[in-house]
């Protein structure tokens, strides 16, 4: 068997999320056709993460081994072939057979959109959050920040999350920017809570109302119960733009 | 009553083109539900093109009159208030009652986009035509350049189009260019006829594959039937950006 590392880009909003479920069209669901497709029988596949219904993709991550001898770059094209033209390989790679999409990952980076102007073009409406209504965005840029470092994220963190051992998660980087009408939220971290970042950009949009402070971010961290945050901003805004892996597991093996 | 003109965006994936038809969505349709909310009765809408299924616009045109003495301001959000999001009035101003989106119309521009990479964005893919196989893009530009004039497009023109008074139209600019992966191709007219800027597409396209030369449009044009010209290309590629209007119908009457 060769294993591989597929990344993916996704345009979510017609798919009831990543993970697999009977009778609902998602990201993992129309992978397994398609590599089962090419295999002849139904191959596994691991995803980076999870991404809820409506959630877009830059860079997710696929780990799968195949036993067909097909070249990596006919691979691609198969794939690209037999997958509806929402969900893209962007590239394909062999891997090692250690590899795993989700325990060997380091670290993800993520992106909310919210469209501040009032009319939000419809080929932009897919992929942000509308909101046009007044926010104060430089309390909103301190609160962000003090969302880094290591913490027990339970109060961003929605019941029904399966990988619950911990809910001690690190955030690298935390930081809101304006590029035009949009307005962004950059996330980078060891790992996210089911709906975390989400719950995250919900608090920060509290914030931005004058509902909470940026100096209420600390005391929200060690409620620990989830009613202490802001609501669950909407799915569409959120975009998995990178999963990383640390440099022993990227030892690809190029055909 | 009074006069309205509406320049409007929509993502035209999800709709069965312009024109109102029963028991299926159509901009035309939801423009009227919308209106006829706000108004409390029908209300007539009439729009510069009837762009197909699958068709974009930036920049349609749509005219109505209504009784309902809304402030023109509070009469754009409530419709796009009361529109799908793939739907957006982006401008809204009173016209004079003379003014008729189709009838006063004096151009339109069209834009078409062809993707030429070998992998196509999921963001992208909704509004371009996926094409990355070798096309002979400077013949293309040459053979765009000779639609340029006053011809007879019959040639150029599907069955079905009810504007069948005159098959001759004037094109006034007719070009291809590149912006990174995307082969753009402007034009900009007196009128089209139904399918004509799709047939000049597949035709440039057919130049593109060497099945046709530059020289052959002269041909095309003067023989007169469809069967001469290439094939239409997909609607999805297609975006109406701008519909022009002369000066004289423009005196409008801001409230």
């Amino acid at each position: 068997m060769r294993h591989f590392k597929a990344t993916l880009a996704y345009d979510g909003t017609d798919f009831h999320g990543w993970q697999i479920q009977p009778n609902r069209s998602t990201v993992q669901g129309v992978l397994k056709d398609a590599l089962a497709e090419i295999e002849g029988v139904p191959v596994d596949v691991q995803g980076a993460g999870r991404t809820d219904a409506g959630v877009h993709a830059l860079g997710q991550v696929a780990s799968f081994a195949l036993a067909n001898p097909i070249p990596t770059d006919n691979l691609l094209r198969a794939m690209n072939r037999l997958l509806p033209e929402a969900v893209r390989v962007v590239s394909l790679e062999q891997a090692s057979r250690e590899f795993h999409a989700r325990h060997s990952a380091s670290g993800k980076f993520y992106e909310y959109r919210v469209w501040r102007d009032a009319i939000c073009p419809p080929f932009v409406a897919r992929y942000v959050y509308h909101h046009p209504y007044p926010l104060d965005e430089a309390a909103m840029c301190k609160a962000a920040e003090r969302f880094v470092g290591r913490h027990d994220f339970r109060s961003l963190a929605a019941a029904g999350g399966d990988e619950v051992a911990s809910p001690v998660r690190t955030i690298f980087s935390s930081a809101l920017s304006r590029d035009g009408e949009r307005l962004i939220y950059h996330v980078r971290g060891d790992g996210f809570l089911y709906h975390m970042v989400r719950n995250i950009v919900g608090t920060l949009l509290d914030v931005g109302r004058c509902r909470l402070k940026a100096d209420d971010v600390s005391a929200i961290l060690d409620n620990k119960r989830r009613s202490a945050a802001g609501a669950t901003a909407p799915a569409k805004g959120l975009c998995l733009v990178r999963v990383e892996y640390p440099e022993s597991t990227e030892n690809r093996l190029e055909p």
